[in-house]
């Protein structure tokens, strides 16, 4: 499954160069070009789906299970102190590459914000009225 | 499994209020209290383990089926424009509660930024030699 003109299809099928960390049947695992951190890797799924909506849970459990064993391997080499997993969907959630993909990004001591943002302070009653619209 | 002093252990026993969006036998999922965006949940299963690193691959799975699963749910209800899963491990990431979670964001047009970082532009060489320690 690969589609005309996705740069990760592209990548996956070695007619774009890129820093591989493992590859097998399903996946391959690269370095971002534009890190955030050390190390910040992405594991590409070589089914191409847009997003975590279209991918199927099959695929969604191999990746996870892959992601564990990749953030496991990366954390003894490179001696992080910690670890994000973070998957986007959607242009506004900050997904630039429509081809599902999560980052891994290891963490060290004083590497800055990544995850920033304001935490909201809602009321009881937007919360319980959040929790209704989600639940009906 | 529950560790004694854990917020999300005694959240699960019912021992501190939240407001829940889905209870079954292996996960309870709440609203954060300080949320990034209007619906911003956490998955919580039950067993208490403190991160990624930590937890059994056959939860690890059951989270991910469970995330997709919520995604879909709440991205129907809240009517949101993409969707954000992640996952912090260790204190460098920005966990505060010492009990594996997953952060589920649902994003809006417009809600401003939420993972925002600096992108490096690390040269050939430097890839090259994070490649190597990695794979090696």
């Amino acid at each position: 499954m690969k589609q005309d003109n996705c740069i990760f299809c592209k990548i996956i099928a070695g007619e774009i160069p890129s820093y591989t960390l493992y590859e097998d049947e399903k996946f391959k695992v690269i370095l971002d070009m534009g890190p955030a951190t050390k190390g910040h890797a992405l594991i590409l799924p070589k089914n191409h789906y847009a997003n975590f909506y279209e991918q199927p849970e099959e695929d969604s459990v191999d990746t996870i299970k892959l992601a564990k064993k990749m953030m496991q391997r990366m954390t003894d080499k490179l001696k992080c102190d910690g670890f994000n997993i973070v998957q986007n969907n959607g242009e506004v959630a900050g997904q630039t590459i429509f081809h599902y993909h999560m980052h891994l990004i290891p963490r060290y001591n004083n590497d800055g914000e990544i995850l920033k943002y304001v935490a909201g302070k809602p009321g009881s009653e937007e919360l319980a009225q959040i929790q209704k619209t989600i639940t009906e």
